[in-house]
């Protein structure tokens, strides 16, 4: 880093920067994602069983009585809260991708465009 | 670090610990923060439901059964507790985002200072 | 790293890459462990209740009542399951160190062969 | 580190070795301690029920209905065997911390010694 300019050092911190924001995207998505299939399978389970059969949902600490008609319409809306928040972060996510190749390209200039200069100075 | 002197190192090293402190509360809050409206979802989920809905809690491994009436105190008052250590957290990371501050305008001033003597004995 | 070759450079990327797979590897295989530990834990606390006993199960947030034969078929298959992916793994995470100590000897004698080619160089 | 003797090397390499054991010990205690009051908070909780009040305990992913008295015995259980396991940690934990402060003196001793031999050899 020592012989870098000070603007291509500048890019690389914005480099660094933008590939954190990105991590934090797909880390995200994943979480979403993994309470997406939570959710799912609770609507599966959940439609195999009569629909007299005796169900619960849990708030935070507490277990409410519910039954299987009220779960069913929570779950679905649930899947669909989630479904959309997964594809807005995909989408994110795909963007910030977009966006680090291309730093990456003009940080490969740069680093390129500085060498001869030097050399041609020395 | 080589060429700080050792009264800045060891501002340096205070403001390190500063700011590891200040992340701590904020940590803290974070959490305390999720736990309140979690319950707060649990206190709204109750408020909906029949008098007479069957109801338990989780205490740890075991559910025990109870009623909305007591439900709703025991949540009431969690709020209460919760909000309380909210604010109190949030009061705490202010005042350690101000002596961050405070550290880092004595440890420019150390740094402006020390260059100009160093350039003044040479 | 400043003095090796490209290619012992090369050669200890790669073994620092399968290092994070062989690690990745042994963290799933705990992971699953816990989950088959606890499948079994739930199998034989069920096999010594009544055959009426109320039983639950937990699908995400939702609680299901069931019975104690179906509950027994679930997680015995569970547990095959988890068996299965633990010896997976296991295998998968023999194969990996046994890997990483043939890359450990090529490195070695590459490491050593380039000593005295230098050496003899000068 | 690179102006350090072999054996002073060694020693720290030791005593970075036994730090983290140390902070695991700690680590392992704080979670047992975590569990124990969970479990006392439960205890607590179930003494203060009705003798027929419904009560499940959770073992993995399932709820069995069980009853206040098999309940407290088995919580009773449980805070000695983790109450325990807890003073086990701590012994081991102090012993750890013992086993440092005795390092520390002899890598201490062991660095003083460097400096003047080095100085007289100059």
């Amino acid at each position: 880093m020592e012989k870098l300019s000070p603007q291509i050092r500048h890019q690389l911190a914005q480099y660094q920067q933008a590939q954190q924001q990105a991590q934090m995207l797909i880390n995200q998505r994943q979480q979403l994602e993994m309470l997406l299939r939570e959710t799912e399978r609770a609507h599966e389970e959940l439609s195999k069983l009569p629909d007299d059969n005796v169900v619960y949902k849990s708030v935070g600490t507490i277990l409410v009585k519910s039954n299987k008609a009220e779960l069913q319409k929570n779950l679905a809306e649930q899947k669909e809260t989630l479904d959309l928040r997964v594809k807005t972060l995909e989408r994110q996510g795909e963007r910030a991708v977009q966006r680090l190749k291309e730093m990456q390209v003009k940080i490969d200039e740069a680093l390129k465009g500085q060498k001869p200069g030097e050399g041609m100075a020395s």
